[in-house]
């Protein structure tokens, strides 16, 4: 097994009121750099600090680099548009950060980005891949291309407060920049992500043709934007079996209502609870509220703790060790 | 612990009779490369082949994966100047191929890599650190860098009959062109990288300082390439402990005679014995009979499995296993 990252930025991010995937929209550049650093370290190296979100909800790169500790599975980052340098090793797929998804092609190379990454995902030899993201903003990109391939799914978000309203104009907007009606790029995934998506989504859904088509069991690690992954590659015609592994926070979301796109696009999905109620530490007390909810593999990598006979106590137990380690050292 | 793999290149691989880290001068260039993605995935991905030397001696690669497979340790794979893709996750320094060592400069980027690779090492989180190097025809560049520096000790090399006279006339020629007499670059490891050396050496050298000098443990993994970047560590005035972890076919070479330098540089010598004598098969068969000898820090991977307490006849067992399901199934 190998847990990959793919990791990337879309512009879409700096839409004021979208994501909470760093402290503001300077800092979320550095979110994907920082989180593959995080789940390949266990700290932060050539990033400059550990996200938060404004609110001090810590990246649930936290949670997946306390399961890596405990069951210490292979790690693949892939530079799915990266704007910030990382220390973290990555497999370059030659993608530029995405742009505006209010751009007519927020994604110009979306053709190529998804057949390095299917050729990737062909090419390696393990038996399952986990895939998971990291990429501000996404969820309105996933938003982007769900309407894109005429799929009728809602996304979550990183806020307590789903803004939806507010993604489904700017998701409107891009339509319109692109010269799409919705389900205008139903089969065809790449015009989907070049005019609607964001680099990460063009990779995911690559790697995850190039590898289920050839027999590598497949886990999407994550919510949302992983529906829309999976949406890509049953439109581009995979009709190999696919496992959606997220948390309780994406799967009891009202704005996400998990079990239509699950039986629409054929997913198998599996909810693991971190266990976080109660609890009122930082490293946890926020999801509680409903913040972050997913992210960098978070789902998938308490789902591999599960699968691995782990208590969740032990996450819970190691993700505060790390919380403390990385962000309370500089005090609240 | 981390294990870090220094890959690239030297135009110096192509002269004739110089190396056997591939089966020719146009597999060489994919060598390291595929050295990398043994250790990281267990096979070859987007390169085209195990490496074999032209009498069919395997990778010492295999080995470094087998007793990964046992040991589980974390990998870092820094790419100082590879020439072909590889699908294993690297960290980037910006070096270049490393040209000819008869050039006025195979390094011109020496400083910048340097400075890269020690910002990254003094960066790195980790406690220990175990360094090893994948650059064919770098033995050759490595006798540049320790002529250059002033130092006399001898190199090692992949062949069975060390071509030591043509090494010694390619190093002359080199410094000729350099403008260098032997010792000029004392004290200036810069200089004799970038007038005598490789990029891998510049990086080597580079990561070593910044994580010893951090109070990072630091094994070289290797034979007489780490024995130069050790000496470019101690020019550069690095005087942290430092353990040279190697092979028996690098420790009784006589081309070698270890314990000169070892104590000139201050290195801890630590040689761990596969044990291959007297097995006739093919990934062990050719060590006994002289070539390959080290690389791709098989000498620090032995060692870190001593330390483990892990059995060498696990790891020959494992060795054979990965042999023969990558290597043997194209047949002899």
């Amino acid at each position: 097994m190998r847990f990959v990252i793919v990791a990337g930025t879309t512009r879409t991010a700096a839409i004021e009121g979208l994501s909470a995937a760093g402290a503001d929209p300077e800092a979320m550049v550095h979110t994907p750099a920082a989180d593959a650093e995080l789940v390949a370290y266990g700290d932060v190296v050539r990033a400059p600090a550990v996200p938060v979100s404004p609110t001090g909800c810590p990246t649930p790169a936290l949670v997946t680099r306390a399961v890596r500790e405990l069951v210490g599975f292979d790690l693949l980052v892939v530079d799915a548009g990266l704007a910030a340098p990382t220390a973290a090793p990555t497999v370059d797929l030659g993608a530029a950060p995405g742009g505006d998804v209010r751009d007519p092609e927020p994604v110009p190379a979306a053709e190529s980005v998804v057949e390095a990454a299917r050729t990737l995902g062909a090419a390696l030899p393990d038996d399952e891949l986990v895939v998971a993201e990291t990429v501000p903003g996404g969820t309105t990109t996933a938003l982007g291309v769900l309407r894109a391939l005429g799929e009728p799914y809602g996304v979550s978000s990183s806020l307590p407060e789903n803004p939806l309203a507010l993604k489904r104009e700017v998701v409107a907007d891009g339509l319109d920049a692109s010269g799409l009606e919705a389900g205008d790029a139903a089969g065809d995934p790449v015009a989907a992500v070049r005019r609607m998506g964001d680099p990460v989504l063009a990779a995911v859904a690559g790697l995850v043709e190039g590898a289920a088509n050839g027999d590598t069991a497949v886990t999407l690690a994550g919510g949302t934007q992983l529906v829309a992954a999976a949406a890509l590659a049953r439109h581009g015609g995979t009709d190999a079996p696919l496992r959606l592994a997220t948390t309780p926070f994406v799967a009891e979301d009202d704005a996400v209502e998990l079990t239509a796109p699950a039986e629409a696009l054929d997913l198998d999905v599996a909810v693991t609870d971190p266990g976080f109620d109660g609890s009122d530490h930082p490293a946890m007390a926020a999801y509680v509220r409903g913040e972050a909810k997913e992210g960098v593999g978070m789902g998938g990598a308490l789902w591999l703790a599960d699968r691995a006979a782990i208590q969740l106590a032990a996450v819970r137990a190691r993700l505060v060790e790390r919380y403390d380690a990385v962000v309370g050292r500089d005090g609240p």
